[in-house]
């Protein structure tokens, strides 16, 4: 079946977004131009102006529009605690706890050898300076308790601690609300492990 | 935990595509920003166009970019012959069959009372219209066997009938590679009641 033109065109594009495949894509576009081409032009303004607009705080590497973001430009906050987190979405999880009060790094991903990306991709360098800036005391690792985040965390604290950096990690345990009988048994092991 | 304005309105934009909630929009405007800034001004440049180009088929409702689609400028297609369908989608999946070789009219939606989608927002006035064109002799209701499918394919039947048009149906039936065992029993019935 041929499509219009414009209309392959805009299903292709919808393809390159993660987790759309040809049919959700297909969907997408149907939906924007049967029923919502005011959304479509606001999706397309949006886009445009994010790719123009946003860059990475020259400070955390988090996205920003400003050279620093408004986070490290915060006076109040605590500059000698050092959180490292794989992307901005953690970051704001972190934030919405309400339990931490200093800086960030985020890495914007993690280290993946099967993806072709290494150190250089995370900028482990540019944090290495950050974290050396004199006034960082404590660096917390707050990588995914994934296999990826923990090598991101393994390579990361290594060239932290080398550096003479004070490095800790998230705990590892039972998640608040849980039932021991669910929990799984590595997550058992290690609450077990680092108990207090 | 405040993005920035164009991020967070990204994010906001790209959760009106159909199936998209906070979490997926986050993630896809991060993954744009972070991997894909070419595939974000594509797709804000495919949008763009879309809406400014895709219309409606005088004919048969379906997207198009010219006034009339190519299907139903195509000389060699049978019009006497007229297939309904719910969507561009189905019209695709029927013309994918190789089996059909006549016109077709896409409602561009079907009947739903619940969501206040009635007889006028799917175009069954102007696909009365075109079907009474002198040259329709049948008119196959291809609409969808869920429940507003059947609802749809009856109202427009019914219209159809009323203007002397011979309607038929898709059949119900088990599907081609189907063990009866595993078939539901609704589908066993209505093949029973259509055997021949």
């Amino acid at each position: 079946m041929s499509h219009t033109h414009s209309l392959d065109a805009l299903i292709q594009a919808l393809r390159r977004l993660p987790g759309v495949g040809a049919k959700s894509a297909a969907r997408m576009a149907f939906h924007l131009l049967q029923h919502d081409r005011a959304g479509a032009r606001q999706l397309a303004q949006a886009l445009e102006q994010a790719v123009d607009q946003v860059r990475h705080c020259a400070r955390c590497h988090t996205f920003t529009e400003a050279s620093v973001c408004a986070t490290c430009l915060d006076a109040r906050r605590d500059g000698t605690r050092l959180c490292v987190v794989e992307t901005p979405a953690d970051q704001s999880a972190m934030e919405r706890t309400g339990a931490f009060h200093g800086l960030y790094f985020v890495l914007m991903g993690r280290l993946s050898p099967l993806d072709g990306v290494g150190p250089r991709d995370i900028g482990v360098q540019a944090l290495l300076e950050r974290a050396c800036d004199g006034v960082v005391q404590e660096v917390i690792l707050a990588t995914g308790f994934t296999a990826e985040g923990e090598a991101t965390a393994h390579v990361v604290g290594e060239a932290l601690r080398a550096r003479g950096l004070r490095v800790t990690r998230l705990a590892r345990g039972v998640p608040v609300g849980s039932e021991l009988e669910y929990v799984d048994l590595g997550t058992i092991a290690h609450a077990l492990a680092d108990r207090r």
